[in-house]
């Protein structure tokens, strides 16, 4: 059947029976797919029969889906024209894993982030409205992304709309692990219901609402959503679906199965063998026994356990030491700042790239507040990532932000004594960025004033000083080998902190210091080497800032990135030679 | 009945007539501060009761009262120790509009921004009981700011909560301006129906619920708050107040009364006179012609429509063409993003210290997906703000966002033509600093490239060259003023961009200058000073950087705060003179 699919039109014609067929061959193209280069089996699994329903009764890219954080939009890259990516290997990279206007008329946002598509599908239908058009706009929304501020945002200006928009719920009872929230019991009741108890979260926010529990049934879905075609209000369509269907290991561990590096289809092992040591690992040995030796230490999380390792048996042993809030980034912060305002010690435990879903939080919540809560910042750095979830913007945005304490450590030894001396401190609230390769150097860790900008110097030299900062010291450090090859002893320094420049250390460069070289796993813009080179300014002292351009790149080839960048030792000690000449 | 008040406890040992008699006496108090200073009037006078009746029944500070925004806070300020900063004109001063930690004990965070508290609130409520103590944990939250997402997020995590927390919904029907989204339409059902509508978006949350339909009698607040009290579920307390109840104008025209300049207690009259001319009647006038040449035109607004001049005549003029979402900026932009997407030409008007709540919107939903939309932010640059309410803030967060291009233009005729490029482009999205002063000037308008860096020469000199942005054009242009009474010839840039810097023009500057000087009117931290000095750091000028200090000031002497910046054009100039000595 996949091959007579070009369009989503085509699907059109087709019988029940084609239609069930076209699924199965759906099903294998993903797991095709996720099994060799990794992605989110679940969520598409779950979905197959909802989005070719979609496509059935509505006339994409006329009629507008919209997918929250789009990484369920498997089923929709087949049908219209990217089938390829999921079948030939050899173009699989062609297709990205969200949706992507750039590959497809089809797609109409870039998204990567939850609880977007609410407000997005609002103004897509604002706009017809004033265009005066006639079309259908859908939005899919999971379960998991509705306790996201902007959905609930959306939600509510939704409820007072007069005109056509279907949203979607696809309630797989699953966010990436399991939902908190009042609103998630209403969910549970409405689906035990059949939708049918008194409250309906949906209802009273203004919403029209239709239930239906056959969520991977393709006839009942196709019903549906022709009976809500073309309404001219607001409608909620709950459709209750199977995480993983059709996929034994994802139905049966719907958690481990939400995203998957390559594994085999048959036995379901995963064929990626994580490193030995890592610093989830050592971080959640480490709070292990600090939730023992103190009580008020309390871990929280937005959503995203099993991306900071927190297994359900690792839940387990912290109990009432471990809120996950779901994804809901600026209640657990100003959260954690009412709880460390109480003498608690909270540990906000969050990924670079979604930290930055909570600025107002972190500045009028809790850093005006000086409240000691601490912000650990995982996955940050340059990488591979896809556009919608870099980690080069944590480092800069914070850094600009009064009262915030940041800290980058770049070794094992280093990054436990700063967390260690973090999570007892009462003077006010401190960012660490977690450091990606676990690398041991007791040496720097001998630096004991965590309070405030203590620039450490590693190794006193003259002429050139290379500042490198979290896990860009190691490529300071290189550097400063290739520079000895050179017979230059530069001097090594190892920042530490990024919020603040140590004025001291930097002016004692002037001396005997011609070029300042600042390092750092982020973008330059707003970082810490333009604070250095602004502090620099106005003496005799040449300042070289390299990190990440300001740019939101894709899927990248890092190695093709750090030339560009100049990132690498060797760029970096061409740039000094050219200097010195 | 006033004096008689040192402490909260004092008033539990009163009569009702006393009690009555004391409120009549907290209105004067707060009619004189606020005819006096300014301040929130509407809603201090709507609370009056109520606050006294959670005092009377609760035991502050142990049982911890929480106020969203907190600009209803005047009651509480004066039962709690403060009264002298309502009665006696010398001492105002010494006591904020907003709850302050540091002002007393009954204050719980520094919060001037909506939407707050239940979260807050359940952080408190959660470090109890970790600790195991035992005490109320009260959330005071105005039906306006219950639509922001992070109030939301706070809502759906209480709703999943097995202990003590009292959230007073305080509803008198009003945001600062009518609200907006289906939410109002069930507090407008759930009001009609005195708590008894079958839809009920509290309990639907999960929530306990209560209604009280007189908020304005003591009695039955203390009555309810009775009930309630050591509750050991979450339950929601839906009071209708009467905005600005006791004094006839603030009742008669409840949205002109929310925040008042000095006035007239008898006659209700301003004392403040605006300028003849300012950027909100410029902006509106040109908004005005706009939308009635090209009906693509549409400004999004995020619950703020006076502070940006849309007052309900010119809301009605603008009918569909103007979206108040309420209080939800992150809505705003993913609307706005959206909407521009499709080809509308969205231009969403936000005040500087409120845009920092949007910042994942501004870069996810927005930046990435290029869609053009225009952000025009006002009230930015130091001044006597309160600590909440800064504005020194967005131009350094919004620069360091990829393909947000940024502008900030200097005179009017800059500023329009700015605006009106920025609203018609079709590339990416666009951010407009509203400048502060309306300055004419005809010659900086000439620069027709704003698409990208193009930092306009308006003097050509030697030796020193002045980068002055927006607003702080004006005192580069002093500097160079009283530089030329010095015999030296400076040059004036005006850069209008902050997101990128011009390198040509820069440069360009290396031939015959040896110092460059950049002023802006926000945090140094991370602005275009800095990235000016980056780029220049490899080359012989030196770079002086002049803006705010990242800091959360309050109330500042503005007068001081630019002498300890260094910010006025006689202190530049010394510090130049020093330099090329």
């Amino acid at each position: 059947m996949l091959e007579k699919i070009r369009a989503p039109q085509d699907i059109k014609s087709f019988s029940m029976t084609e239609l069930e067929l076209l699924s199965e061959e759906i099903r294998e193209a993903i797991l095709n797919r996720v099994s060799q280069i990794g992605g989110h089996v679940g969520p598409n699994l779950g979905v197959v029969e909802l989005v070719m329903a979609l496509h059935y009764v509505f006339d994409s890219p006329v009629d507008k889906i919209v997918f929250d954080v789009s990484h369920q939009c498997y089923t929709h890259k087949i049908l219209t024209g990217r089938k390829e990516g999921f079948l030939d290997e050899a173009v699989f990279s062609s297709v990205s894993g969200y949706t992507a206007p750039q590959e497809s008329p089809h797609d109409h946002f870039v998204v990567g982030h939850t609880s977007t598509s609410l407000s997005l599908a609002t103004g897509l239908a604002k706009a017809r409205d004033l265009k005066k058009e006639n079309h259908n706009v859908i939005a899919v929304i999971g379960d998991g992304s509705l306790g996201g501020g902007e959905a609930l945002e959306g939600l509510n200006f939704a409820g007072e709309m007069n005109s056509n928009l279907i949203i979607v719920v696809n309630d797989n009872e699953l966010s990436i692990a399991p939902n908190h929230g009042g609103l998630y019991q209403n969910l549970k009741e409405l689906r035990e219901s059949n939708g049918t108890c008194s409250n309906n979260f949906f209802k009273a926010m203004g919403l029209e609402y239709v239930y239906i529990e056959e969520g991977n049934d393709l006839a009942s879905l196709i019903n549906i959503f022709n009976d809500v075609k073309n309404s001219q209000k607001p409608i909620v369509v709950h459709v209750h679906t199977d995480k993983g269907h059709g996929y034994s290991f994802a139905e049966s561990e719907k958690e481990k199965w939400h995203y998957n590096m390559p594994f085999d289809i048959k036995t379901g092992e995963s064929m990626f063998k994580f490193d030995d040591e890592n610093y989830n690992q050592i971080t959640i040995d480490y709070l292990s026994n600090k939730i023992k030796a103190d009580e008020r230490v309390v871990v929280v999380n937005a959503g995203t356990p099993g991306a900071i390792g927190f297994t359900p048996q690792i839940r387990d042993e912290f109990k009432e030491r471990f809120i996950d809030v779901g994804i809901m980034e600026e209640h657990a912060v100003a959260m954690s700042s009412a709880l460390a305002k109480e003498g608690c010690k909270p540990i906000f435990w969050v990924l670079s790239s979604f930290v930055q879903r909570t600025y107002d939080q972190l500045s009028h919540d809790l850093a005006l507040n000086k409240n000691p809560a601490v912000i650990l910042v995982s996955w940050g750095g340059i990488g591979s990532n896809d556009a919608t979830h870099l980690g080069i913007f944590d480092m800069s945005m914070m850094s600009n932000i009064p009262n915030l304490l940041c800290l980058a450590p770049a070794s094992k030894e280093e990054y436990l004594k700063v967390l260690d001396w973090a999570v007892d401190q009462t003077d006010g609230p401190v960012v660490i960025r977690v450091p990606n390769k676990v690398v041991s150097d007791v040496k720097l860790s001998e630096n004991t004033v965590f309070s405030k900008p203590h620039f450490n110097i590693i190794q006193k030299g003259s002429g050139v000083a290379l500042i490198g900062l979290g896990s860009s010291y190691w490529t300071a450090k290189e550097v400063a080998g290739l520079l000895a090859e050179k017979s230059i002893k530069a001097t090594l320094i190892n920042p530490l902190c990024y919020s603040q420049v140590d004025e001291k250390t930097l002016l004692s460069l002037e001396k005997d210091h011609e070029i300042v070289v600042t390092i750092e796993d982020g973008i330059i813009s707003g970082g810490l080497g333009q604070k250095i080179a602004s502090f620099l300014g106005s003496t005799d002292l040449k300042v070289l800032n390299y990190g990440a351009k300001k740019e939101f790149t894709d899927r990248a080839d890092v190695k093709k990135l750090f030339e560009t960048y100049h990132l690498t030792p060797e760029k970096i000690v061409e740039d000094i030679s050219l200097m010195l000449n």
